[in-house]
Parts: structure tokens; C-alpha cells; sequence
């Protein structure tokens, strides 16, 4: 297997060394291979956010990267470890739904529950950090070409936990959405897909109304403009601003798209 | 080509996916290419400090190192892209100003329009993400060693957008100055370059007269002290301290040199 | 020698490029080195965190890697630039007390003080920017094979500057520690390593009384408990929560660990 690559989502923020660690425990097992930061401020155990985030990027990686995601406020219970085979890139974590972007989307999936101490950093795992203690190690192992069926037993996908986005409520002349996520620039994500959406349209927030448009230059500077972002789900923009900041909004507010008869 | 390198600065911000997708579109072009990250914390379209930030890091890397910027409110706009191939780099980015600081630098200069879709993530990239869809896939072919013709049309140098800190206006006895940076230490970085600067000198900042030195140490601990920083550039600091703070600073403010009889 | 690998701490943030700039001076001296960044927020010269950060992470990483720590405070003063070499790792940096966790384990060390400028970026070195002149081209050649004496001139190893965290005191019915360090989810990390610890014990915070357990979910949602932390240590968490928030806590605060009879 040619030019491994693991990449990695977690919430151990930017100040700690803890996933320098994990890539440590990497370099260790094969110094081949290349690993690349996703985001580590998912906010505190924000299950939904890292599997938004997983889902954003995944598509955009070779098929035979192993993308891994640590948010786990189970670690140390009963809650399984998991690694999962798709046509689209190898997925490994906590089994409580931080893999269900990938999940979802995916063909095929083959999953195993990790439970092959040998493909550990050490058969007796710490309580607390299962991302360098099995995670990694298990990452390393499967980038470097190890059989997914070596880590541990088969488990039925359908078994796995699972979330999804709530979908869009519909009628004929409007569509009821949501803000799934907030970027860094203050744009707001929402739920509606670009597949779901008419030519032109007008939103509804609060009492903003929100012309259509392909990009933030449609509109003058410090004007709102909804367009089908980068990720392929609907965004309101503001041109050179924060929509977040200026419209005043926050995940999980209602967004109504009114489409024209 | 050997070893090849490509660097990063964007507006991106740590939080999203964007930067780590970008280095997806890279990785499935070209998996040996190293990507270092320079700063992705540009505040949002702040075009003069992302100039700044490159002109500061591109000396210090091979001279094959394709160098991105990606700090574009005029994306999906009629704004040209380019690649500028220099003898200390290559440099790709939208033609804004963000690479004024390697063009303004460099001897020799060729410069491209990026249009050739076949050098694209996709024939129709996106309105809002030309990082992934052109920039960083046209980095990759770059950097793996396609030449910089291939990527589109010679545009004059001439021709591009630029942008150029103000120069320091001087007098016999004085030389007025401006902040145009401060550093995560809290440093004032001025516009005036260590060739304009006399053996020994007095800073007045504000109220503040502060002695030339050559390094923190210079003086007591809470003290300010001014010296020819890292950068090249006359800077202003506290030892032991944060200068913006305790001396009230903020980016554009005048700073004047007393230089002796 | 396979696979060069270098590691960073600093206090240099992540909003400016002096990190960037030390991988470019990395690169032109050998391409083929990665480079692993353990934090770069260490508040501004915080020697005791850099010393914690640096003793958590190197025992995860192969043995001929090399540690580079740059919190400097005394940069262009008197202070002596060294390597050591140890059965663990090769580190570098100022004689600060900032490589102390390292030294302080190590079965054996070799050090010189760094006074060949041939293995520098510069025979004049920058006064403020040692990282990018002294260590890191210091770093890169010990990485790439060159030995730890071509560097400079031999150091008795008792002559560094140390720092030891303070251990904790002692009865027959209690241990008296202290908070050493918090991390990014506010959980306190205590100076009472887990050698010392009984199977069970309540700790006493403020007002607090905290049981002793394994994990976070020992205890309810928002509830408080102590366990052995994947660093080693006695640490105070909240399950789902933060416990430097909730129990109003900061560095150096005391903690008393009583036992059972």
C-alpha cells in the first residue's frame, strides 16, 4: 500500500499534547505515514459537530486514508471501539455516532469491534485515553495494510449508533430547515441540500429576507446572500461579514426557504 | 523534483475542515508533497497582513516551495487567479494583493491566469472554495513538477494587484513611522527596515521614549525596548511583557524616531 | 538513520509564522524530516508548562527523534543554547530549565552547549529569534545524522539549569499536593503521581469532597471524581464538565488526598 495517510478529528483542542502523542504513538509503529490535522476543537464532546465535520471532509481524501475520530465522553465504559471498511476511505473510533457522516453515505461498510490487544499501544489501556492507546496504534496498523479483520470481530453495521441530521420539512411552496453548523467566518450551514433546492429562492430568518445567489459578491458589502456553499448544503453569507454575528443567530435556529410559485 | 513542499496561509481559520480538505485535494494528486502550514488565522480578508505574513516566512523555504495563499473575499467574482513563478519560490493565490510581498522582492517574475480546468479539482469548481477546486490542486501539479505555462495565460507583472506598505517619511533629525503588525507576543512591528536605521536611536510612542537595543535584555524586566526585530524591521517590545497592552498600541499608529545629532 | 523526526514546543502561538519559518529552515537543510508540533501555546515564557508539556510527550515518540523546546526568554543574553542526548531522545534548546522533565528521568546524558556556527542558519545569529537560527538548523543536523559533539563543546550535565515540580508532602493519612496544570477540558492535573497513590482515596479541593475512581463515567453527569490520568498523575475531572470551572480552581492550588486507615 503505497503513501499511508490517517487523518484526525478530535476535541483535545490545540494547547495540550495530546494528539502530538497520538502521533507519536504513529510515528512508532510506521514513520511512513503522513498525518493530517481535520480540526481538534470540536467543542467538548460535541458528537454531531465532529460527525458533521468528518462527513465535510472525508470525500476530499484518498479511499485508502484511515480518517480516525476522537470525541469520547464514554471512554473507559462499556461503549465499543470500532473500525469501519468503506469504498470512500477506512473510519476509526468511539461507537457512538461520530462516524455516521461517513456511515451513512457509504456503499459498503464491513465494521469490526476493537478488540485485539496486540494492535494496542499496550494490552492494558488507560481508562481516559483510548485515542493514543487503541485508536492510534489501530490507525497505524490499518494505513500500513494490516486486515481490518486482524482488530477485532465482525460486527453487523446496523448494530452501530447511529445520528443523522434532521431532514427538511416540505410543502409546495416552502421548505422548513435548520442551522446545522456555524463556520469560523460566521456563515450558517444549514440542513437543506443543494438537491432540494428550486432555481431562485428567498429565506426567511427571523425577520431577515434573503435573496439567492451563487457567491458573496452577489450582493453589496455587509448584505446577507444564501447560496449552496461548499460542503453542498444551503448557506446564508453575509458579503465581507458575519451572518452569525449580524443576523444573530445559532445552530438548531429555524431557517424557511420560500420558493416562487 | 525532489522533496516536494508546499505552504499554506489562509483566513481559514482552526475550527473547520477547510484547510485539512485542501490538503485532501493535495494528497490525492500527489501524496509524497509535504504541506506546511504558515498561519491560517488571517483575520477574515485581511489582505495586508497576509501579504505581510508571506514576505516574512518565504525566505526561509527551497526555492522550489510552492507557496499558497488563500485569503480571497472576491471569490467567484470576476478576480483573476494566478501562479507567479519567482527565482525564490513559486507563489499561487488570487490576484488581490496577497502575494505583493514575494512580487515586490523578486528579480524575476512570470505569471500565469490560472485557466486550465484540466489543472482543477473540477471543470466547474465552486463559487465560494477556489482553495480546493483550483488553488490547491493547481499548487499540487506545480509542485510535483508540471510547468507553470501549463496552468494558463502569461499575464505583464504589470499588470497584477499590488500592494506596498507605506514608506517611512524621514527628516534629518527623525524618522515617522507606523505599527503595521503585532505579534501573538504582543511586539509592535513598525514599517521601518533595519538599512533606514542609524547606530542608536530614541522611539517616541506616545507619551512613551523608548532606548534602542538589540534585544529584550537589554533592559529591566516590564521595560520597553526598541531593536532591529527577527523580521528586519525596527520592532518595540517589553521585556518580560506584552507591548501592545501596556503601551496602548494598536496597527497603524505613528511611531517616531529620534535619531542623535 | 531512518525517518528523521523532530518535535516542537514553543510559546510562539499560531496566529503568526515563526513556526512556519523554523520548518522552512528545517526543509532547506533536509526535506525528508518530519516535523510533529507538540503545543505552541505556551503562555509567553512559562518554562515550568513547557518542562510538563515536553515530559508528557516524548516517551510516546521513537527514540532518535529529536525535541526541540523554544521559550526563551533570555534569547540574546547569556544565557547557553544545548543538546542532550539521552537513551529516549535527543533535546534542544535554551539552558532554561525548559528540557528539566526530560533530563530529570534520563538514565543517561550527554550535553554540549551549541557554539559550532557552522550547523547554524547564520554565523551572526538574529538577537530574538535563536528558534529559527540556532535550534532548528541545530535540530535538523542532529536529525539527519550528524553527532551530538560535532554541535559544541562538552557540558558536566549537573551544570543546567533544572526545575523539579515540588513533590508532594506526606502522613500517614494524607498527602498534601497541588495543582500543577490544567488542560484544555479543565481537568487539574496534581503533582501526586499515581506510585503514590492507595487503592482508594477521597480527595479534599476548597470544600470539595471527591471520590476516587477510574474514569469519567465512575460518577454522574456534572459530578466530580479522581483517577489516575493518562499522564501519570492524580487528576480532578467532571464528568461532561469542567472541572477548573466548576470548582473554581487554578494552577498551584492545594489538594489533600486522605486515605482510609
Amino acid at each position: 500500500m503505497s503513501s499511508p495517510l490517517i487523518t484526525l478529528i478530535t476535541d483535545f483542542g490545540l494547547t495540550d499534547v495530546y494528539v502530538g502523542i497520538m502521533k507519536g504513538v504513529i510515528a512508532q509503529i510506521n514513520p511512513e505515514i503522513s498525518v493530517i490535522d481535520l480540526t481538534h476543537t470540536i467543542p467538548p464532546q460535541n458528537l454531531a459537530l465532529a460527525s458533521f465535520q468528518l462527513g465535510n471532509a472525508f470525500p476530499y481524501f484518498p479511499d485508502n486514508t484511515v480518517h480516525v475520530v476522537v470525541v469520547d465522553p464514554g471512554v473507559g465504559s462499556q461503549r465499543r471501539a470500532i473500525a469501519c471498511q468503506t469504498e470512500a476511505g477506512v473510519f476509526v473510533g468511539p461507537d457512538n455516532g461520530v462516524l455516521s457522516s461517513a456511515l451513512n453515505q457509504a456503499k459498503t461498510v464491513t465494521v469490526v469491534e476493537l478488540n485485539q490487544p496486540q494492535f494496542w499501544r499496550t494490552v492494558t489501556p488507560s481508562n481516559t485515553f483510548h485515542g493514543r492507546d487503541i485508536f492510534a496504534p489501530v490507525a497505524a496498523s490499518l494505513a500500513t495494510g494490516y486486515p481490518l479483520m486482524a482488530m477485532g470481530t465482525a460486527l453487523d453495521p446496523q448494530q452501530l449508533v447511529r445520528m443523522s441530521p434532521v431532514p427538511p420539512q416540505k410543502s409546495d411552496q416552502w421548505l422548513m430547515g435548520a442551522v446545522q453548523a456555524i463556520d469560523y467566518f460566521g456563515n450558517l450551514i444549514t440542513n437543506i441540500p443543494a438537491a432540494a433546492l428550486p432555481p431562485s429562492w428567498t429565506v426567511k430568518l427571523g425577520e431577515h429576507l434573503i435573496p439567492s445567489g451563487t457567491t458573496y459578491g452577489n450582493v453589496q458589502a455587509g448584505k446577507a446572500v444564501s447560496f449552496i456553499g461548499s460542503h453542498g448544503w444551503l448557506e446564508v453569507a453575509i458579503n465581507g461579514g458575519n451572518a452569525q454575528a449580524l443576523l444573530n443567530c445559532k445552530v438548531c435556529d429555524r431557517i424557511l426557504l420560500l420558493t416562487p410559485k
